[in-house]
């Protein structure tokens, strides 16, 4: 059986993820490619627990950088061991929520903690794996954050002042630079000019892959 | 004011670790000295939810090693920030049901992990840090699973089998036989001699301490 396809989702808050997770929902279903859903962090039982309480604003300690760290990856190894992987061999193609590049930008740029705690980081738990397509939404904090106040709430890491949010974006703009697999969507264009570009990249991986 | 002292009791299940704990406890109260308890995993609010996934038997997805070991280490990252230090900063002592020896002695040796990755997370996590006097109760495995299996329910970890256990005790040998600050104490022996050589050992720490 042919190995299934990971496809990621990337951005800051208010980059218009959800939707354009919607827009490649609907592109995969059209060719008739099956395929599983995932959040990062998050997507498993376990790991779910964890997001909660890497985001939660109820803790009353102090949450040390090296902690939402280690959360993060470890939500990240229980995801891929028991929904990622198996999806993929089983031939299932898989839509994600975020994944590695979200560490990357978040942990390693808007914390900076060193590339080299980053690099070891990302080794222990994926041992070379890495999504086969992924789609970076780019958008200014400005903009983002203002969004996603006008949805509610902001979580804790959400809460940051501009300054990390810049970080943030540097480096995911810096990492789309150099990986071929990572596409950059400028996210501050018309919805309707995203969702056409979003289509025109994920048409032509189906292209290739299917 | 002085830095308070960082006491730590360390063994496998069955060991003796609590009667230990009581034991200082008593020397210390003796000698006047204001401390504070903690145990690893856990000892927060937030480390105590690491405790309770890493450690459940009702998990009904795979653990990945990886997890283990990353929410060991955030478990210890929330309690070094939030308890062990600003304790010994306010000159408090403080007296740990384990620390960072259980992850060298279940992770790298139970679990065969690398000692460079054991390394890396022991170094971004602690930074240095490390406690001023252990106390390693050396039992075998067969002797600690059946006092432990006596007193009921085996957590997830617990519920290995014997070689892992044996890998566990060489690990603790091999690491207490290198750091003078760690003394291996043999819990086989009866209780009251056991008691005896615990309390020497912390007169002795105490005489050129306190």
């Amino acid at each position: 059986m042919t190995q299934g396809k990971f496809i990621v989702i990337e951005g800051m808050e208010g980059a218009g993820k959800s939707t354009a997770i919607a827009v490649v929902e609907a592109q995969l279903n059209k060719h008739g490619i099956t395929f599983d859903k995932t959040r990062e962090p998050g997507g498993t039982p376990m790991a779910e627990s964890m997001r909660e309480l890497v985001k939660s604003v109820d803790i009353s300690e102090t949450v040390t950088q090296e902690t939402e760290l280690m959360l993060m990856y470890a939500s990240r190894s229980q995801l891929l061991a028991n929904k990622i992987k198996p999806s993929l061999a089983q031939g299932r193609w898989v839509l994600g929520d975020r994944h590695d590049l979200s560490s990357q930008a978040y942990q390693g740029g808007g914390r900076q903690i060193s590339a080299d705690i980053m690099n070891t980081m990302a080794d222990i738990t994926l041992k070379g794996f890495k999504p086969d397509l992924t789609l970076y939404l780019d958008v200014t904090p400005e903009i983002g954050l203002a969004r996603a106040r006008g949805r509610g709430e902001l979580d804790r890491i959400e809460q940051e002042d501009l300054s990390f949010f810049e970080r943030v974006r540097a480096r995911y703009q810096a990492i789309a630079e150099q990986d071929d697999s990572i596409h950059l969507i400028d996210a501050t264009q018309s919805i309707e000019a995203v969702h056409e570009q979003i289509i025109d990249v994920v048409e032509a991986f189906i292209a290739r892959h299917d």
